[in-house]
């Protein structure tokens, strides 16, 4: 299945619809196989102790399924995010990004499902994994 | 089993732990019997649409969580999120205080649950409902 | 709201669509606040050392979520599990049934969300928690 | 990390312990890497229409991730399921086995958490995905 949105537009309209947001955020990759998206660490994501908080890293796996969704469908689609499932493995290392490695496992009518685990940058030992579930209005038919 | 931090205590506890984020957060009760803890929602919380943020109802359940377990234990004790799960079931009035209803449906050596449902202040419907775990690191014994 | 199948009648639709697996579970009581189901524990849903099984608990679960969205929605629907997820809190009391308290947090067009917490009879600590998402396919308008 | 015990050696462990279960499971390869995991589908598994059920689905994958956790501690291991979640993604082919493909993210001193996607033998498109965490109690050292 080919996309609708490749990396560059994709980053546009994250720009246009969360400007606030997504200045943490950048997408390394984002092909038909999956995404690439990392949290540029700052201190407003960390907690007591340097690890970086879980809304940070919950905020990343959504927004990376999210990304991998909207490439699919196009700009002119919704989604909301419905169910998510996190769990922390590890304590991130200081000072690094964290690298959210995603996949689309389901992309149905009305729902979508993506994978994620997240690394500190430079290991290969998983910091968290998540699983987010979007539904996908009818309404994204009318237009 | 009595609390070892009451409200005001554990408030105080959490300002000294968490200053930056603890602003946003305040406990309505806390007893024996579970928590209500309100997010102070504010143009940081929000998505656009005025609904408030995915990543700020998991802040919100997993402090809820967090003060349930650490009343319980006192300020000795160390807690981190192993896992959570949330779902997301209503769109959140737009203006409102997020509301959260929690309990503690375990209280182990090692880990700890706790169930939180949230609404919309004034709404009896819940807009999300999540489940977190904590893992209690055997340190604790030894203070 | 009203339901469009009591008790009885529920029990006697899951009697036809699952003659095999429903002979384990009674409906102890179902209405609009929820429902109260009951798992008739035989050798069949032990592990070793009298433990009652993970896919049994799951299964009672299921089933009652399925009952309270059936219940509503009456027997033409259709409704299948998209997501599951379940905390094992404490060791089933040997010998008991098992008895889910659940209620319906969401009806919505196309999801419904039940909770579910599950006790070893005479017991009011919970043995496990879960949360049950249905898919309600839009082909149940047709009829 | 090698194992303690190998594909043989586990199928062979999880015929003592769990003898009534294990005949609809096999191990079609164990490694460091993770694990391929079969349940032999029969008319037990199956609801009204043909459908592999969800708690089959579950039992594989509690069943794979134990095994995992297993083969790293050893026979003298206790290791109890504390957490699940699922994501039923697709209905499964109908007279087909159901492979599991799953993998350990996490094997700490008190928690085991392992990923499991799960096939219709023959389809590269996952029909479900399951997280499943371990608590594994310091009895274990006693021996």
């Amino acid at each position: 299945m080919s996309l609708e949105l490749n990396k560059d537009e994709m980053e546009q309209y994250l720009q246009e619809i969360f400007p606030q947001m997504i200045r943490d955020f950048q997408i390394d990759a984002l092909d038909e196989a999956g995404i690439i998206m990392r949290l540029l660490v700052n201190d407003g994501h960390l907690r007591p102790g340097g690890t970086v908080s879980g809304p940070s890293m919950f905020a990343l796996a959504d927004v990376a399924v999210y990304a991998m969704v909207l490439s699919r469908l196009g700009r002119k689609a919704l989604a909301v995010t419905t169910n998510s499932s996190l769990d922390f493995l590890r304590k991130p290392a200081a000072g690094r990004d964290i690298v959210a490695k995603g996949q689309l496992l389901k992309l149905g009518r009305s729902l979508a499902v993506g994978d994620v685990l997240m690394y500190s940058q430079g290991s290969d030992k998983p910091v968290a994994r998540a699983t987010m579930t979007y539904s996908i209005p009818p309404e994204r038919m009318a237009t």
